[in-house]
């Protein structure tokens, strides 16, 4: 039998010790499992790009793994602990959205609010319910308690939809920078099914109006941004060995037209 | 058996080969452990912020775990290399006081000077003791040999005390800000058990004089800082989504006043 | 027997979900190895930098260790995944050149085109082969798929030479600044086999000129630089608990002169 795994996303970032005492909580459960971290680099307290980064990982790993994901601004507040599962993945998490495009991407899901508190670790903080609440509940889930034990079902759990790419007339979209990568990449909400296939089109971003589609980063020319389809499936401006944010002068949350 | 666990603090950073050099001295020596990473942000040479961020990490994990921490400003000059056996937690670490939180909180301690070289990488560079030392010292303890082989007890190990707030007159205590944690939260070194239980109090810190003391973060209204008891037991300068230090205007070092 | 190791050293960061899905696909598979971070923030398309992090660090893994190492800024044009043999250690890379210090440093090597796709992840992106290609056909050399079944040995491999240091006159050498490290200190090209044994000489970096060779940073009095032999055999340029690159200011890049 495989070592069950435990995948970590949060916004805790790496310098404080709060990634390490998690992992310390969760071998301290169980000692024979695999911890893997996705990111502790999310925007502090944004469920949004929580939900992006655990969208882009998680399916690339074995059935039956565990996710933990905390990126939690309401830590302390009434806001529950779930459960929930996915296809053949389970997720630990805060009930506000953050787990909104594991919802949309699977075919089967059961949300469980976790309230089953002999699970918790003893006395629960109001203020670090990663180390307290979250960790721990991976662990027992690790070791093969059921995931009814943990507590019921429910449908009024939080989800959030992306933001959605928005017509302006029959030959004109307006999307937004979801999210920009450690490369500069700019992200986009629109994906190649927004657009009409097979008519050229060009994108506005920023201060650059682009024409060129490009199949991959190698064929970008020097100093021209391009559109590509990203790894993920959204459209990206790109450029070839640059950083296409800093090129176009766009960040998060920017405007970007597509017209054909 | 379970696989030993060794985790690793240090203030190597994550862009050098360092620590990647260690973690393969590690099972060069010893392939059957878990290496965990506690952080490798602590500040550079910072031995207070080591012992910071140690102490709030290594007693969440199993007995019997090592832990081996890196910030060693005093690489190449005569401080001790030192392997500290810590209740049931068993540390390796130069001796520059970087511990003595652990000292601090552990009911019983014993402090060996490591000097058996034959346990030492060969040759010992002057710069990388983390490397050279540390890591092979701590891959043969995971491997069973006993603490005695690597050296005989010392008592007059480096510790310092942690900086303690400073009554000003009876109503009135100094304290001051250790840490800033990646939310901007402001750690402080008073604790509920410095101010009178039941008596309401003021914090001034920076430009900010606060009255509202929060037992989580979620009850802060927007924009407004508040003081609560982190999870590490310190009282903390807190905000709601959003970063108490650029709110009040303090970061590491700052004076916090509190008043009864 | 031991679980195989695979190291990754890339230059995606670690906020943003790449590191994480290739991992996922590694662990789908082959559940049965352990994965080691020697470093993800590897200057942007910067296969210099990359060439220097894994040399650094890849020999004091076990033998028979597996590192993968993507620095890829010509993902998706006609640059080959290759699969080297060098000594006892296995890469998985792009043919860039980003192993040419493990060609250098290593007595018997072999190059082979990794052609064989079906041991791909299906369909391969044009814009991470990190996790279509590269990952994937690493779990497999894991798993105990014999090399020669990848692809074809091939001899015309990308390979670039370091910045050599160049004499300016009999007593006088040229140097440069290949990399910063976390601390501040200047890691040269030149090393002490360069300089002429036994005789004094001087080191002209940013606005200093350095007399004093220390054999430990504790030996440097504070505020002074000093030039010193790094962890990985080339004269750095550092301080004493301080940072040489602010001190002296330069930095990656800047000119370094020997004089003696």
């Amino acid at each position: 039998m495989p070592r069950p795994i435990i995948t970590l996303t949060t916004d805790f970032g790496q310098s404080d010790p709060f990634v390490g005492a998690m992992k310390g909580v969760l071998y301290s459960v169980n000692r024979d499992v695999e911890i893997v971290d996705i990111s502790h680099a999310v925007n502090a307290f944004d469920t949004l790009d929580g939900a992006l980064t655990v969208a882009n990982a998680y399916a690339y790993f074995p059935n039956e793994t565990i996710h933990v994901v905390v990126v939690d601004p309401g830590v302390g507040s009434a806001r529950r602990p779930i459960l929930v599962r996915a296809d053949a993945h389970t997720f630990v998490a805060p009930d506000n959205g953050v787990l909104s495009l594991v919802y949309e991407r699977s075919e089967r899901i059961s949300v469980r609010h976790i309230d089953a508190e002999h699970y918790f670790r003893q006395p629960v903080s109001q203020t670090f319910h990663g180390r307290d609440i979250f960790a721990p509940v991976a662990g027992w889930l690790s070791k093969g308690v059921e995931r009814e034990k943990f507590g019921d079902e429910i449908t009024d759990f939080v989800r959030f939809a992306l933001p959605k790419p928005k017509p302006v007339d029959a030959n004109t979209l307006k999307g937004v920078v979801m999210k920009v990568d450690r490369f500069g990449n700019l992200l986009t909400n629109v994906s190649p099914q927004d657009v009409p296939e097979g008519r050229p089109f060009t994108v506005a971003c920023g201060k650059a109006n682009i024409t060129k589609v490009a199949r991959s980063y190698a064929e970008g020319a020097p100093g021209e941004p391009f559109v590509i389809v990203g790894s993920s499936g959204w459209y990206e401006v790109s450029a070839n060995k640059a950083a296409a944010n800093r090129l176009v002068g766009a960040e998060r949350g920017a405007e970007v037209v597509f017209r054909w």
